[in-house]
């Protein structure tokens, strides 16, 4: 007979997934509850309500995708691409590469740019790029987890609004922990996870999108064929499960039979939003850059080399250079069987020579960026590093007395 | 401020979502893990092996997929077909058009052949037409909900195996609760639910297929474009987020990074495959099987009317016909809002006219049934209906008491 599930306890310092709170817990060991039973919609439209803060956007069309992060970013591609549209993107270090991945499939014309990783684009590259290749769509990526790298939106965002582009941003690393204005930056989607800033389990990714959007969702709408025949559509959205115009339906008040909402996931999704609600954005942000400001002083301090461009540096994450000589994975493996705690590598150029540090949500908390520095010290230590000893802890710790 | 999420009790009677037993809610608020961290890769591969028991195969792959049921169903489409290939779709309710909704956005060459719903095909019917529209793939329903039919498949399968036709079939609603014999009959695809019969909250597929259908995935396999961009593939699969041939690898000791694993959802379906294990399948069938004659008793003694075949009844579903002068919604509404008792109305050509109650999983239960006998029958005299006063719940007790 297989044993009931056990938990270790661990320090969740990945990039994702990342500890989840208590109270969001709690919440999913709640009941059940039917999907069309009006308490259930009821907390569906407070979900849609609440995702809209840390979007900071008044779009109507704001919900949850029952799939992970990416699950939200294919929805995005394939609501709005057809054979052969053209998209452009900018590529600033792997998940740009999950666009175009996305896109291939998508059946698009894909042009990427791309840019040594540690750094970003400036957005006249981005906007010459675009005046060159015209796209429909413009694909980028907010947070770089795979090089620790934030790229400028803004004044690209406005950009796309003037000249009818449509601007796709995958906000995963950066929604509810970092500045993601969707409105103020002329995002046409926005995608979000759950397993990261919002400190909510993986299984879920948030989707907000304009009128533009929805213009283009609406024109290719088809419904279900099981509910009703007649309504087709020759450029039908190329799949079922991710079908931006269906699930959008699903969450309205026409809530056409879809698929059944994950109804723990929607429990777990709007505590956590809640408690982004009761933190505030201000004070959230603010929590998120002073556990950054200490973890990098910390790092520094110990004598370790932070990977990639400081100015644009994603506050969510930090790249650490592996030092010469100290095997990458032998070193997690230490401080995972030794001190629970977890931190990643990286992917690509960067595979066995950068450890990532998260610094998300529930996991970005004092006492986790304290204990995650004082077993990283030691962990380098047995794995052979010339490292400060004792100045990493006291450095943080330092900067937590001054602010 | 928004407040916390607040449940009312409910006695969850509909084809599903259903109730979940506590020591799977219990599971499902314990902390997370690291998708990458080894003690969740053992759980990922215990829940692999534990799949294999209510689909009553040996086949390797044996997984979850992190989105609704659904999800597997496009998944198992999405992997197996490629443009212009034929598909047969044989249906006799609403979950047949899914199929063919899928096939479609698939690209496929779809041939439906369809019967009155309240029934199912007689194996030699799907045979010739096998025989004359010679499918690539041939696409079934096991359990009907719409209708509560379910389809005798194993000469089905049997001839798909030996004329080689890929014989995919949604298990959806017989999952954990009903037998699938996947091997036996000679099934090259299922995909269940974690809903229904297994009740785990919705929100992850299972899924399980053989060497066949394996030798096609592997033949179509492109590695994401962000992990190697030299494994490139023609014939690539139409989605990544439900590609097979990727999920397939996350799952298996490669453990390549597709997506991030649901860690809750994850211990949900460990511990309800658990209960499964510990229940066994004979006694589980039995319960169900048990459950169903006390609830169509008590409806029968009542004066209703059962919709549909009783020799080919799906046994986790009831549809009941709604008797003249009666308000289908309005009754289900005098059941929730008074008795939080949930049931549910039907599709298509039953809307309206039939309610169907599930007995699945954790909700099959003599209380439930009782319950529900009772609150109905003062349900439909407040809806005005003509029915034998007391007689429903005795009759249904009376079957208890002689089994």
């Amino acid at each position: 007979m297989m044993k009931e599930v056990s938990i270790p306890n661990r320090i969740i310092m990945t990039p994702g997934p990342v500890e989840v709170d208590p109270r969001v817990l709690r919440a999913m060991s709640m009941p059940i509850l039917g999907q069309y039973d009006p308490v259930f919609r009821g907390l569906m439209g407070e979900v849609s309500e609440l995702l809209k803060i840390p979007f900071e956007t008044k779009n109507t069309h704001t919900f949850a995708i029952d799939g992970t992060s990416r699950s939200g970013l294919e929805a995005a591609m394939l609501g709005l691409i057809e054979e052969r549209d053209r998209v452009l993107i900018p590529a600033f270090g792997r998940f740009a590469y999950l666009w175009a991945e996305l896109a291939e499939r998508a059946g698009a014309d894909i042009k990427m740019i791309e840019k040594e990783w540690g750094g970003t684009f400036e957005p006249s590259e981005v906007i010459a790029a675009i005046k060159e290749y015209q796209p429909k769509v413009l694909a980028m990526v907010h947070g770089e987890t795979s090089t620790g790298q934030m790229q400028e939106l803004k004044e690209i965002g406005r950009y796309c609004q003037e000249n009818d582009v449509l601007f796709i941003v995958d906000a995963v690393a950066t929604f509810a922990s970092t500045p993601v204005k969707v409105d103020e930056w002329g995002i046409d989607i926005a995608v979000g996870g759950t397993q990261k800033g919002l400190s909510v389990p993986s299984g879920m990714s948030t989707i907000t999108y304009n009128e533009r959007v929805e213009k283009i969702l609406t024109s290719r709408y088809q419904k279900e064929l099981g509910l009703d025949p007649k309504v087709r559509n020759k450029r039908f959205i190329k799949s079922n499960y991710l079908d931006l115009s269906q699930i959008q339906r699903y969450w309205s008040a026409e809530g056409i039979n879809h698929h059944t909402e994950a109804t723990s996931m929607i429990y777990a999704i709007h505590e956590g939003l809640r408690l982004v609600q009761a933190e505030g954005l201000t004070d959230r942000y603010a929590r998120h850059k002073l556990n950054e400001q200490a973890m990098v002083t910390g790092l520094k301090a110990m004598g370790l080399s932070i990977f990639g461009d400081p100015a644009t540096k994603l506050p969510t994450v930090t790249c650490i250079e592996v030092p010469e000589g100290v095997d990458e994975a032998a070193l997690r493996s230490t401080l995972l069987s030794n001190f629970g705690v977890e931190i990643a590598g990286s992917f690509g150029s960067l595979a066995g020579k950068a450890w990532r540090i998260g610094n998300m949500g529930y996991s970005s908390r004092k006492e986790n960026v304290l204990l995650t520095l004082a077993a990283l010290e030691a962990s380098l230590l047995v794995n052979g590093a010339q490292i400060n000893k004792g100045e990493g802890v006291l450095a943080a710790m330092k900067v937590y007395q001054e602010n």
